[in-house]
């Protein structure tokens, strides 16, 4: 398919391997000024040299399929012009950074012959994919944590205010959410709190957070989130899941799945990993696979009334 | 010392050691009909012979130190008495099940000349300790969660009623605030919010929980409870506590503590443990060691809240 890229302020890395089998129409930054060095320095390591337009609105008529993952808060509308033009879209998440922004991208969406998916990767990480798999062998689902740690590092100027980054929550603990809802299965989130820090020294990002939710069919779920992993970690990230079940806890921690059951402990074998861009280009094709629209809508729903208590909270 | 046990429902494992060098002047149950059988196997395990009263009251003149742990309701109306005639008492947590209960100790406990202090013994476990001396490496406090996860195993019927148990958060959570307020260090907590499942098939024991809470300072801490561990696990508890700083985080995980930071990961050498009731003896001896009456009566007020969000929030 012709695929176009706009900015490379997100997961740009999900496309890489499947340009491949498919046509990179162009690259545009989706904001004046966004450095698009380091996608046009992973295009050149696999030998793809991108046509870069200068306004992304040029790639519209090009493109079958936007991958969109700019400055956060122009996600949205940049998105809601591909699918204008019923473009597929390819959106980092969250899908927007304000309720106004997702509800007028679900009505174009809705009104799209194309449609707009998230980029919900991690779904497809082995891990992931072995919990999921095991889940049936832990009874009826009961209580599910998550946990989201990263290195600060050096981000961007876009993500120290509120207004461009859109919050912790929405850009971090929206993971975990994406993990809790992908296993709930359709047991729809009732209450949500949450609380944050607020950020410090001019910056407006808040460093850590706390998502707590309960869903209809009385599953309770946490989220932790931060950025306070000291940059002498290992690796970059530290994520972990704990799905308690009535038989039994499925638990990953960098990596690795355990099964703790009526049997004792075990450590799972882990499931291959996906392609989470490759799946998606499935679904343009009419296939039934990979993240849904409704899915990545209702976590970034999730995400923004999760972001909204913990405002409030303060 | 002279002292009297009251009731076998709780951790009288706590005193066992330190009845070597003090003297047991009777044993009794709280309510009427309970089964002191373990506990008297464990003193003539230690060569005791406990003198048994019927009645629990004949105890208050004999006692110089109440150790006060029966069905969890009656915790504070019992160490209440004790309190009236000036005996110290190292009372089961919560310290009361009820506002009320706590309010009314509060009073008895300000107007005696002894006091009561609270079961709070993992505060003095190796892991806990190690967790205490290396947190001024980890920097300012930012994060803190704990767990508690146990088996179900077979619980007394009060257990299985509100107004005899009292809540899985008085209960079971209420260890992982005490660690948290313990660290937190004087910082008190400004919002507390909870979930917890309502019990099933005629049991009022909620079988997991969540607490979140913000403090004044600005710390977020979170306590996940359950009673989900599968029989099958090597262990009846699932103890962690993770602390996360500006320079670093400490995490206990099956009592090994590892603390990350600039330098990469390490594994702590463990501190030696500490025994919960000598230190509450030598408290009542004047010394200024041990859980304070005032953290336990804050630890229990915070649970009460807590459980009290979490019945809101249903």
């Amino acid at each position: 398919m012709k695929i176009a890229i706009v900015g490379a302020s997100g997961h740009y890395r999900y496309v890489l391997d499947a340009l491949a089998e498919n046509e990179l129409v162009g690259i545009a930054p989706g904001v004046s000024g966004e450095d698009l060095t380091k996608l046009k320095n992973a295009l050149a390591k696999r030998g793809i040299e991108a046509r870069e337009f200068a306004d992304w609105r040029e790639l519209v008529p090009l493109a079958e399929v936007a991958v969109v993952g700019t400055r956060f808060d122009q996600n949205a509308p940049i998105a809601g012009e591909f699918l204008k033009a019923d473009k597929f879209v390819f959106s980092e998440k969250p899908l927007g950074t304000t309720e106004a922004q997702l509800e007028e991208l679900q009505k174009l969406n809705d009104a799209s012959r194309a449609f707009v998916c998230g980029m919900f990767g991690i779904r497809y990480a082995p891990w992931f994919l072995t919990i999921k798999k095991h889940l049936p062998e832990i009874g009826a689902l009961r209580l599910l944590s998550a946990q989201k740690s990263y290195k600060m590092g050096k981000r961007a100027d876009f993500y120290h205010k509120r207004e461009t980054f859109g919050g912790i929550i929405p850009w971090v603990a929206i993971h975990g959410l994406d993990w809790i809802l992908t296993l709930l299965g359709g047991d729809p989130v009732e209450s949500v709190s949450a609380y944050q820090r607020p950020g410090e020294g001019g910056s407006e990002l808040e460093p850590c957070a706390f998502v707590m939710m309960r869903t209809k069919g009385g599953v309770l779920a946490s989220v932790s989130a931060d950025y306070y992993r000291p940059e002498g970690a290992p690796t970059h990230d530290d994520d972990r899941l704990r799905v308690v079940g009535t038989k039994g806890i499925l638990e990953a921690v960098g990596g690795v799945v355990t099964l703790l059951c009526e049997n004792g402990a075990e450590t799972l074998p882990l499931e291959e990993g996906e392609d989470v861009f490759r799946l998606f280009l499935r679904r343009c094709r009419g296939e039934n696979v990979g993240v849904t629209p409704e899915e990545s809508f209702y976590a970034t729903q999730v995400a923004l009334s999760a972001r909204n208590a913990a405002d409030a909270a303060l």
